[in-house]
């Protein structure tokens, strides 16, 4: 399945794995893939540690990171320090508001953050935020891609990576979006579906990946939003996709360290267990339905925040579901964002035997096709 | 693109055209796909002139109908007669919504019906009203298949069409339901994405697709729901299908009657124009988001009712709307399904060159996956 980007990437196979697992990425890209770390979620000070561990790892192989620069948000007109910016955005939060998260977790017997460990303020959802991040990302040369997941880059982000001879790459749900990626010098546009887990459009992959390559040839679309096995991967490349960024299919590896607890819940979820919902960021986020989204869909109930208070409503929560996932009903309240593609992952793989699996289905569904239309 | 399904029909391709208009069933099933007339809509006294019509023309190829026979629905359990039936459910529509949907009409300058002509009633979304365009469609050889749109179809309705020798399909958006379907007896389950026009589910295209077919094998699933071209169709067979259920593409072909103003509206439509709504049929449909979608959406309107009232509230709106689509600001509240692919129609094309299109750009697009394959 070699296609262009994976000459100028100088990986073996056009397969993108997004996650927040350090391991993962090292094992995907030690794979023939490209493994992706997400990096919001992460305090700023973490972000050296987790490269470089990466990077002594990795061998010879490529890798990306992925930050959070949002078109639009609170407070992005601020000409503020993110202490600053935060403080002034941590006060726009109503107590009500923060209120209501707590009790939502104390009802369902979460532990409290044990006292002492740093807050996770702002969750690298602002530009202030995500650009120490890049710029610890850019001392590490492994580092290939370094891909936005909300909104085209600003203008000298995208030129910073440009001049340290790396690729820029940008996620969107509609097509004009990714003309605008495009005509803002953005290298490869990844294309997802309204299936996609986290942040996500409402157009379906199968009409929105198709679209996207005619609009924007000849620059490389990734399709994102729904690949979890090798004939999903062929459907992409049939559709004229380059290759494929995917997120839920990395969520229960062996080398993710999620807790067992969201692994569980991870697994036994359908494709109908998902939603799509603004009750943790602010935007519309796919996930799994539980009490935290129900809630927040009530109408007696506080409404969801923009971006990114709503994340300074819900860190708290997201640091410590994460952490507790098994502890009492956790489970229900957890932070559980996936596409509605987890309905096909049904058991725990290594990221080596996933990527090789991805690679033999599609071949095996090429070998299909070619086996119709010699038919014909 | 040669499938088992195609011998099982005797057609050349598995395309199947999903049409309110005779003329688009001849042609497709001419060019080599298979036409299916959606009987919803007409007055149960003009099936039989329209099948006839399409016998005459259609030579010895096979085509097949669609009926609408819910899961559910108010009334289904009242034993009675389609006039008494339809009676007792008239009584259950509240005078609000009837007014509220003349006046939109009103506002928008829709002319009134002729006098005279027959009253459009239940529109076929019974059991009741079904069973006679059921029993008029046996008396047609050339009809082959026979496609209910909404749920399983009751089990004498699938004893009956295979006593007769022809095939059950019949639509879904989960997986539950198409081994429903399976287990019923039904020989061909078309899944249907959340993309797709009409009523539909929540699940995209390419995450149902798969998991259908592999729930249900070896029965054939085909694939609904965003297929608008041969890539495409490509990505469908790849990922397992049968072949392709396609609706929007012959909302503007050629022979196709719609006015030519609703064509307008289809061919300048963006996959971001169309919503999931209840406020036609009490389900939830795709369509062109207008001002008629957007009205039952607000606090202060009237809710839409379930199937079949809130179909008895639009019934008169659906066939003004439809007739006098290019008067006033009748476009505005025009009745206009269509999946999300209709934001790749972009001009009028025959029947038979969108079959042929289909062709082609499948086979381009299979020889471009082989041409990666061959260079891994």
């Amino acid at each position: 399945m070699r296609t262009p980007i994976c000459d100028l990437l100088g990986i073996d196979a056009p397969i993108f794995a997004f996650t927040h697992c350090r391991d993962v990425v090292v094992e995907v890209s030690k794979a023939g893939g490209f493994g992706v770390l997400g990096l919001v979620g992460f305090p700023p000070e973490r972000i050296k540690e987790e490269l470089d561990w990466i990077d002594a790892r990795i061998g010879d192989k490529p890798y990306g990171i992925d930050i959070v620069i949002p078109q639009k948000y609170e407070g992005m007109d601020a000409d503020m320090e993110p202490a600053q910016l935060e403080a002034m955005l941590q006060s726009m939060v109503p107590q009500g508001h923060r209120d209501f998260a707590a009790r939502l977790l104390r009802e369902h017997g979460t532990p409290e953050w044990p006292a002492g460990e740093p807050d996770m303020g702002l969750l690298g959802w602002t530009e202030a935020t995500a650009r120490p991040m890049l710029e610890e990302a850019l001392r590490h040369p492994k580092v290939r891609l370094v891909a936005n997941a909300l909104g085209t880059p600003p203008q000298e982000v995208i030129d910073e990576i440009h001049a340290s001879g790396r690729l820029v790459a940008a996620l969107c749900g509609k097509v004009k979006q990714g003309i605008r990626h495009k005509e803002a010098g953005v290298d490869i546009v990844i294309a997802q579906g309204g299936e996609g887990g986290g942040h996500c459009g409402e157009i379906g992959s199968i009409v929105l990946w198709p679209q996207m390559v005619d609009a924007l040839a000849p620059t490389p679309v990734l399709a994102a939003g729904g690949v979890g096995n090798g004939r999903q991967v062929a459907a992409a490349l049939a559709l004229g996709c380059a290759g494929v960024w995917t997120g839920s299919l990395w969520l229960t590896v062996t080398e993710a360290d999620n807790e067992p607890a969201q692994k569980e819940d991870l697994l036994r979820a359908t494709s109908e267990d998902t939603v799509r919902s603004r009750a943790w960021t602010g935007k519309p986020c796919r996930m799994i339905r539980n009490d935290w989204t129900e809630a927040w869909e009530q109408p007696e109930n506080p409404k969801p925040l923009g971006m990114p208070l709503q994340g300074l409503v819900s860190a708290d929560a997201i640091r410590r579901t994460h952490r507790y996932a098994g502890v009492a009903d956790t489970q229900k309240v957890l932070f559980n964002p996936c596409g509605q593609v987890i309905g096909q992952i049904k058991q725990i793989e290594s990221s080596k035997d996933v990527v090789y699996r991805l690679i033999d289905e599609y071949a095996d569904a090429v070998g299909r096709l070619e086996a119709l239309s010699s038919e014909a």
